[in-house]
């Protein structure tokens, strides 16, 4: 899983900025809660969580749980420790995945693993986890602990499903569609469904917000797999070719790889099946791709999933938190150009 | 952690092996369900899991779980599912253990993360925990989730305690018993405190089992500690100084170094903090122990602990279960001799 890269966010008109603004007493309760639970006599364990979770990112997830609540109306407090133990179900599957893809760069710091070993990457990221459950279990709700839970399952099964398919050219759209709702937007799908549910809401809302979380998820990551060949623009700063380097078969190279000649399909075969590299095949690799329309195509992809997570918001009464997460779900499609 | 050693435990007339006689039923059940709930579409999870989980162990946690059920009198299902979550608990540690440790055997076998690799042996550990939680989710029981996933985040703690403590000659015995009554001794607490729990039983039997569970873990790894180092005797065909190769200081070190002499403590100075080590030094490391008495007080500091674990148990009134749990408490520190 990849994170929203920073610059387009320091925009201070974004609507996460603006979701942060409307929900700022919520997140600093929320970090307060972050703050206290990755606490332990074991000095490692904060070290090592603090570089990670302490140093914030935008906490989408856990603000998806808080504007999911104010949208329907809760007024409770519990929706403070969902969002802390999403934030850390998140913050834990990041430590193993910077093990598990061996990434030279998270959230623009060197990762964890890198800096205090893989070993105290994998068992931090157990605590936490184990933590994610300790405060789901205080807010009472075994409603919104299944939905954790269960989400936590998918999004393990999805980043073997990747693994397993990795160097893979002939993975299909579904499978990948599959890998990616699982490895992503699971986790966005359920931190917002949680809300409505510990708000006692009607049935149709949690639909509609789990849906939410789902197409937003799944246009994130469909971005982001654009973005790792530079996206709509040339070069934005971001550093580009990780899945390529990797050998992770994302959307734009399936598409790419579907509409090639012979001697297309025997580039593919040899950079991702092959995993025969040299330095200029990276740039072929993104020629390609934009020859084949195979960027453009993944980003309208990712449109047509903001346009379902904006719709799923049609059954609330307008709002704030409506009008914001509305346009969250075409700001995370926009943030390339 | 370790598990028993298999020569041991086949002696047919051991209270394990009696144990799993009274609870053939149960046990039939629960495997039903960790079968069950192990399964994916992602072929390498039961694959993976199948290998470890599968392929057995004696279950001893979850037998704890069932065995302290039956005890208090349970007449209902739901320490099945407590049961299978709390093996996937210990797989999933298992799992990640292996990875951590470099472990070069697993209950006999290669471990999974010489055969699939680290990666996927992180992540369906992942997979495991968060099915554990699904599990406990189902018996709506808020109580044996807190009590679960404590164990879980204490458990992770022990591990990276026990990680940050290696080659730490001047560990104290106070940190040493915190580490182990952490990474072991925890989920053996656990998984006898839920049976009361679900049960509706008085605080009195909570404490009592789960003091039971306790003290039977820390007997239970002060004599895994020993028996790295031979035990009482000599060789007994286990395979000695896995310990000291990864220079992770136990009970025995700790005492033989408090009681050494200038020569000895540079020794295990050498052997243990420097990591400093040839091939003659486990031989010299295991009569130095001898010699200090080191092992047979480790055996002693076990035999205390199971003679606890027996007294916990006596508000409970005279039953098959009671007798055989209480035999487990010293089978466990007499495996040895």
């Amino acid at each position: 899983m990849n994170t929203l890269s920073p610059t387009p966010l320091q925009n201070a008109k974004s609507p996460i900025d603006r979701l942060l603004a409307l929900a700022a007493a919520d997140m600093v309760a929320i970090d307060g809660i972050i703050l206290e639970r990755m606490q332990s006599p074991v000095g490692m364990i904060p070290d090592l969580a603090n570089h990670l979770v302490g140093a914030g990112g935008k906490r989408l997830r856990p603000l998806l749980t808080v504007a999911s609540a104010h949208l329907c109306g809760y007024e409770g407090e519990y929706h403070h420790k969902l969002a802390a133990a999403v934030e850390f179900i998140h913050s834990a599957t990041l430590l193993h995945d910077d093990v598990v893809d061996e990434s030279a760069l998270r959230r623009g710091k060197k990762p964890a693993n890198l800096i205090w070993g893989n070993s105290p990457s994998i068992l931090v990221g157990d605590f936490l986890f184990a933590r994610a459950f300790n405060l789901m279990v205080e807010t009472q709700s075994l409603e919104a602990l299944g939905i954790l839970s269960n989400a936590s399952s998918v999004i393990a099964e999805g980043e073997v499903q990747q693994l397993a398919a990795l160097r893979n050219i002939d993975m299909t759209e579904s499978v990948y569609m599959d890998v990616i709702g699982a490895k992503t937007a699971a986790l966005f799908a359920a931190a917002a469904e949680v809300a409505p549910v510990i708000a006692g809401r009607p049935v149709s809302e949690r639909h509609a917000l789990r849906t939410y979380g789902q197409e937003l998820g799944l246009a994130f990551q469909l971005v982001d797999d654009a973005l790792d060949y530079g996206g709509f623009e040339s070069a934005l700063g971001k550093s580009v070719g990780d899945d390529f380097r990797e050998g992770k078969v994302t959307l734009p190279v399936i598409r790419a790889y579907a509409s090639a000649d012979a001697d297309g399909k025997a580039f593919w075969t040899r950079v991702i099946k092959d995993h025969d590299q040299t330095e200029m095949d990276l740039e072929t690799a993104v020629s390609m791709l934009r020859k084949a329309g195979a960027l453009n195509s993944t980003m309208d992809e990712a449109k047509r999933r903001a346009a379902n997570a904006r719709k799923a918001l049609r059954i609330f009464p307008d709002s704030p938190w409506k009008k914001t997460l509305s346009e969250l779900a075409d700001f995370v499609v926009e943030r390339v150009s």
